[in-house]
């Protein structure tokens, strides 16, 4: 198998992306090159999180999954491969090749001497160190070929913020507002009965809906969304622009399902 | 043949379109997705119809095209795929999947426990029956399988708006206004004569041109345009923003080939 | 080898792209379309050559370049495909096809009879002409079967702007600002002492650095980019939108290494 999908902050407008799928395909010219998003904002690590979380195992095992969300280009932080339920992931230690995914079975840290490629620019490791590392990956060569192993525990773990229980209630938070301006939540499914109120951005809404269109056009509505969380939506309009809240905003839920 | 097209109103900024694209690559490795748009305006169907219509027919029999636009997900409407001229239209019964394009030949009501996958969620669709329904077509399984049959005659049909002749005279209006600023009209090329008058946003072009640079840079010009319908521009420039007018507003030409 | 890159100026929303895509895909059902950029400011020539110039040499020789960025469609500007240090480079004669890159190999001039295809339309070659001769031509057919031969000397050559030293100065100019809001200029690491003096917007940076974390979040730093010229930046942030200045505006590097 060999899909390499790619996961960046980069645009597409000036070209980067373009050089990285170059890259692959010259080294891997059986591989897939699948764009998942290249527009994460810079530097975003949390959003790419929520991202990868909700991809990854939607793709088969054995997919290599190129994520370049990286500040730290150029200083020490350690450039990665690491196998998760399967999957390679590839990008730098900021945290997101150990999320809350599951345990890191293996992982390398990628050197250019190993791989015996030239030495990588010092601010463009997406296509000097990532996609050729990724290409080795997909091209099936030994993992350990791409440098010295790396214990999984030494990993950076980034832990999106996380719901509390406060009695009958539980706080939680906005980790996304998507495309269509839905609000959605840290809050799990299991969390959160159907006839439990919802406080956000000022407002309470009174029990969960299955789906956006069983309320008016124009009215709030809280239901579990696609990814299993608590999602507060607008039917037919952007609820971040209604209740103008966003990411990090606090939700409260009253009445937890026992 | 096992090409795939995305037509969606998702953004690519959430990984919704990565969802979709990892459910189709694990289901028919096969495949090969292709990404015609994700930025259709959510829930604009007339837009989605007027992008296909450009698209569905440069792919080869056999295509899927894959077209979730879907205000309605988690109601009753109905997932269909539908065969339409050779190519196979996977998506929610919004009118999309039998618009002008041509007579439906088949069409199934797609059904999880037919297809013997998990229940969809109520919000998302495009990758929990759509997706695996494209997929399953891809992979050349049997049409049949993916549900009951429904009849042709009942898919809801979105019916563009269509330009009347009055007289000597076309009313037509703006159907899109594309990347370049361009104002594309529904008026057929073989209604407008080379020596019409093009009312258009309180101005009036007198005849048409064949190409942008047969008028002066900042100048309106009237053409038929690449999809065969009357196109209004201004070289180098948006049309859009210069007249101060987009889809819906009117269009009238005067003096009609016979 | 039967990569197809595209590079337009067409945007993504309207589905013009994806009529290429399936032209292409219609004519050689082995190509793999590769998506480049479809974000080039529409007619923006020097862009396209910016991205172009970083992206071409990424991908293995064969792969077909089509590059569609023509605000002279429907002119006499010459349709070409020219072989470039082993690449296929499809667009109109506009100056990209022959620019730094390396010497033009052969030319020809594209022609819809010599390929018997229809006549295309005035408006759209992208659609009816460029992606027919991308698709011949990743098909691996006769190249002299797209058209008449050019002699490479006559192709139309865009020059970027070119950096002039002044004693012990040199005067260069910003050529691209990227997604980051990084100012990447023309002057080239060669003419750069790492203890130059950078000015630029009115500022002085005092010597290079290697990457960005070198400085403290929100300071100036001047640096080597990965396309091999001088940039300037603002750690984590945007240093277009702090020194207020963008494409052309000057920079002076004092005291140039010998």
């Amino acid at each position: 198998m060999s899909i390499v999908t790619l996961v960046t902050d980069f645009g597409t407008g000036d070209g980067f992306v373009g050089e990285m799928k170059g890259v692959i395909l010259t080294s891997c010219p059986a591989a897939r090159v699948v764009d998942i998003t290249h527009t994460v904002k810079p530097g975003d690590v949390a959003s790419a999180s929520w991202i990868l979380e909700r991809v990854w195992s939607r793709f088969p095992a054995g997919t290599v999954h190129l994520v370049v969300v990286d500040p730290g280009v150029g200083t020490d932080r350690v450039p990665l491969a690491a196998l998760v339920a399967g999957r390679w992931f590839v990008g730098p230690d900021n945290g997101l090749l150990a999320t809350t995914i599951g345990p890191v079975e293996e992982a390398y840290r990628i050197d250019a001497r190993a791989m015996e490629i030239p030495p990588p620019s010092m601010t463009f490791h997406g296509r000097d160190l990532f996609a050729p590392a990724a290409a080795w990956l997909a091209s099936e060569r030994t993992p350990s070929g791409l440098g010295a192993p790396v214990e999984p525990a030494a990993l950076i773990r980034y832990t999106p913020p996380e719901p509390v229980r406060v009695g009958d209630s539980v706080r939680g938070e906005i980790l996304r507002t998507d495309h269509f301006g839905n609000l959605i939540t840290n809050i799990p499914s299991g969390w959160v009965a159907p006839t439990a109120l919802v406080e956000i951005g000022g407002e309470v809404i009174s029990g969960l809906r299955t789906h956006y269109e069983m309320v008016e056009v124009g009215e709030l509505v809280a239901l579990i969304g696609s990814g299993g969380t608590l999602e507060v939506s607008v039917r037919s309009e952007s609820a971040a622009a209604r209740l103008g809240v966003g990411r990090g905003a606090d939700v409260n839920v009253r009445v937890v399902r026992d």
